[in-house]
């Protein structure tokens, strides 16, 4: 079965297959399960497999992330009284283990967690970097904690119960990943099912990516923002929408936005196996915007990071640069961005 | 003025003095501040010697230490797009710097911040140790993080307007850093006032204390433990009167119960020195109590650690022990203790 060790800061290790649950050492404190209802037959097969008697279900997605919900899982622990040994176990996807992993980092000021992402989503991208939060009514993920798992199993049969749209938004991350790393097998997804014996083995592959690129740089200081690559623009398309464009379509629209920038700076074309991503995708279309439209969005993400905008630019498989640039290509890119999108039959109207 | 270099885990410094402003260094960034209402002037003074446009005031006290009031700062920092590079200034007693210290801790996901004490009790305690944290209806402190603060600077002269028993309070915690690093200068609370010359020379050599020993085990797994001389039965006395009763009230009360534990097993007489304590703190009086009444808060203490009711018991100045004990020994120490009490008129009734 694929495994990873992750090594910094904590030592960890990421397993991903077929019946991950005999892998899970047992510990010797108390567990509590928190767990995404939309998931509670997966749930119920690591409450029996782990003999947990305390199980609190939740709903998934971003209002599960709230400083309400936080403070209920809170109590939730509390009126059991558990104590500092506990071990949370938390079962669903990236907003489910970004909240657990909250709790996790300030109950009793910190307790150990194991993570059991149940979305392809939450497999490649929040099992691995230690970022737990929560948003807030100004903004997401503005609160939270680095908090590392003591392992994450990631149990393949659990994805098979995905919304199939759901399943490929995930991938979205490890078809980055692979334009990251140079790596041409992850860029193949065409052919990837919840059911196809090599989806494991492919999910470990884009996890190494991210476990390699994230122990170099804990912090986000320097590389770690590669991982960025297709989320400037990608952020402020979900801004712009109100979230109601899916994170994983987002960033895969980024993503053509950030290849054509790559050719604008004399990069290798990246072109055709984005149009083959987004076709595969099949995200949901995006209205006709003005550049002018989406600069706010844009300016929102520079003023948190207190400097001048920054993009994280694809020159070709594995080369990457973060960079300022004028204005002027970035709109010239932006018509070009929208001319692809009218060929690929993914604007409105 | 005194100064106390703090090294592990992360190095800062303590200043404790008159005119402590002139201490601090300058931050790049931007600066906040959270201060509680009760020093609105000396927070004034900061403000202005560091130049801070944003300032948030609250109201001091337990009831600052909510979820709600947390979510409360967290969106008053993000609605003013504060980055990450943001320095948050906290100028009030404890339970302002537990909650201003967990607000840095998890802001963004973390945050610089400086604490200006303006309590004995925060300066000799809340400064050192990383402790933040919040309460739940539950209980207390039963969320936080370790967070280290970048500097502590804790002006003398704020402390000349606290209410005259609340700077007595503080000092509990001092002469009880006394009891444990044998220390009899820190013993002398009595001649102590805010105007005495000598105040900040005291304050430093308790707070060097506590500064040793969460250096030697800062994450509570062994020689911490002892600062919790007096805690055990502090805790229980603060819940059963629902915090009617003041910390460093219960503590005092506390350490005296510890000191009878002590000399019931054979330990040096410290009888005296705590009595003396207890003269000068003039602390609220103790309704008369049954050991069984109590015994229920200190068993609740015991679920917390998942292990058996540990004591930290005073065997002579600097020499200490951390055990269990059996119930007629405790029970034996209570009934003396009642009769101390009695004898110092701090009994009710």
């Amino acid at each position: 079965m694929p495994r990873i060790e992750v090594g910094k800061p904590t030592p960890y290790p990421i397993v991903i297959g077929e019946g991950v649950l005999k892998e899970v050492p047992r510990s010797q404190g108390p567990y509590a399960l928190l767990y995404d209802q939309n998931v509670e037959g997966f749930a119920q097969e690591v409450a029996e497999a782990l003999g947990v008697p305390h199980r609190l279900g939740l709903k998934g997605g971003e209002g599960a992330k709230t400083l309400e919900v936080y403070g209920k899982v809170l109590s939730w622990l509390a009126q059991r009284g558990l104590p500092r040994n506990t071990t949370l176990l938390v079962v669903g996807g990236g907003t489910l283990t970004d909240l657990g992993g909250f709790v996790a980092a300030t109950y009793l000021r910190g307790i150990p967690y194991l993570a059991f992402p149940t979305t392809t989503l939450a497999v490649v991208d929040a099992s691995v970097g230690g970022k737990t939060g929560l948003n807030l009514p100004e903004g997401k993920n503005l609160v939270g904690a680095f908090h590392f798992p003591r392992g994450v199993y990631a149990e393949v049969g659990a994805l098979r119960t995905l919304p199939a749209f759901t399943f490929r938004e995930g991938l979205v991350e490890a078809f980055k990943h692979g334009l990251i790393a140079g790596d041409e097998a992850l860029l193949e997804v065409e052919g990837l099912s919840p059911e196809h014996p090599s989806l494991a083995g492919y999910l470990a592959r884009a996890v190494a990516v991210k476990v390699a690129i994230t122990e170099e740089d804990p912090l986000e200081r320097g590389k770690r923002r590669l991982l960025n690559l297709g989320h400037t623009l990608g952020h402020a398309l979900e801004a712009k929408t109100r979230h109601a464009l899916p994170h994983g379509a987002a960033v895969a629209y980024g993503l053509l936005y950030a290849a054509l920038l790559g050719r604008a700076l004399g990069g290798e074309d990246l072109l055709p196996s984005i149009r083959g991503l987004l076709l595969w995708l099949a995200p949901p279309k995006l209205p006709p915007l003005f550049w002018e439209e989406l600069l706010p969005y844009l300016l929102r993400d520079k003023k948190k990071v207190s400097e001048s905008l920054h993009w994280v630019v694809p020159l070709g498989l594995g080369r990457l640069e973060v960079r300022p640039l004028p204005e002027a290509l970035l709109k010239e890119a932006f018509a070009l961005w929208q001319e692809e999108l009218a060929r690929l039959a993914l604007l409105e109207g």
